[in-house]
């Protein structure tokens, strides 16, 4: 029950940026100013700022303040990103196809996505990496956390880091389940493959900062000259 | 250019687990008397107990002394076993066959795996998951590092046990290529499916507490039932 004082914190701070209240290259309050405006002690104050420095949302410089970092280092958000070639080369998808829809939420998204939405935005998008289309990827999000994303198209190939431009969700974690699939027609179609030829199948929930669920994603990729890469520890 | 020196406190505290000196339970020098024996400063030597106190390796208590743990906890090795029912439910498996033998490393094999060995052991076992043949994996092992492993076959179904317990070798962290890829006539004949049926492939590349590439794996899955599950942050 209940957040941690810290994420208090944080979801302030992540407010302010989201609503452009703070802006990049702005400084915070002090931790005694943000402490005492939150109503938080300090050594909560700086637990916090140390997670948004870790995260890259902010910078501490020695004797200055705190500053909001320009922009996520596009590492940090790449990290989403696993398609790599065999010789580990990072690969720049190119958009094919965009449809972005409002749609009434399923069962499951009403009860996986952040405050069980009744409406989501479905992002679909057929990409080409090294010249074939060769991902397939459809992202729902929550409607009332992200308004007027419809409006916003084409949308960047980085949807994460709209997201945190526009709508303040920092996304820090994703659960992945993968299995390999035969492709149906559809799918065949848009990726020029036989019907039947093995695919990958990458189902996602993306986590922002404060832990709301805030994306379900469905990925198919050719992965006959690519490779998913991941790091366990 | 040479490790840390703290990894050289692992190094040496490791060793002497591997070779039977600490036993499970057994408590270790003080980091006073660490530092002065293995020549570094008391700073280092607390930080590698903490290292290894972080991964299950040694347990301390207040104001008795850091003892070696009876055994890493399984969930800390079972990490490392991605393979989930839908619901999420961790599978079993059973061993169905085995084989282990010696032979001359490739040249990527050389290349990869710690110290470069000229000979490794591969282990080839094939697994059933909920009754079905379900995984074909090939560990791939440098032999100087593993020297008599094929006398201790059938082998515990966790690999990462066995490492850890009779070679002190304890794998922290892996990098994992995965693809999608259709079952091939030997594939097929193992798993019972049909050849072209997809089939998801994992090659992975395992590092001990002091970073030496001592696995190179690769499992076939059949996930038609199964899960694959990471996650990334």
């Amino acid at each position: 029950m209940g957040q941690p004082l810290y994420q208090k914190v944080i979801d302030t701070i992540v407010a302010r940026i989201g609503a452009g209240e703070l802006l990049a290259g702005g400084m915070l309050p002090s931790e005694t100013q943000l402490a005492a405006e939150i109503g938080v002690s300090q050594g909560t104050a700086r637990k916090a700022l140390m997670m948004l420095e870790q995260h890259g949302i902010v910078r501490r410089e020695q004797g200055r303040g705190t500053f909001v970092t320009a922009r996520t280092p596009e590492s940090s958000l790449f990290n989403f990103f696993r398609l790599r070639e065999d010789d580990g080369t990072i690969i720049r998808p190119e958009l094919i196809e965009e449809k972005i829809i409002q749609r009434p939420a399923s069962d499951t998204e009403r009860k996986t996505l952040f405050e069980k939405p009744e409406s989501v935005y479905e992002i679909r998008r057929i990409r080409s990496l090294k010249g074939a289309a060769s991902t397939i990827e459809t992202a729902v999000l929550p409607a009332p956390l992200f308004a007027g994303i419809e409006r916003r198209a084409p949308l960047p190939s980085a949807l994460y880091i709209l997201y945190q431009q526009n709508y303040g969700c920092i996304v820090l974690r994703a659960d992945e389940s993968i299995k390999a699939i035969a492709a149906g027609p559809d799918e065949a179609r848009a990726l020029k493959v036989e019907e039947g030829a093995p695919l990958l199948r990458v189902e996602r929930l993306a986590y922002d900062i404060l832990g709301r669920p805030i994306e379900r994603r469905r990925s198919i990729y050719r992965t006959d000259q690519l490779n998913y890469k991941v790091t366990l520890d």
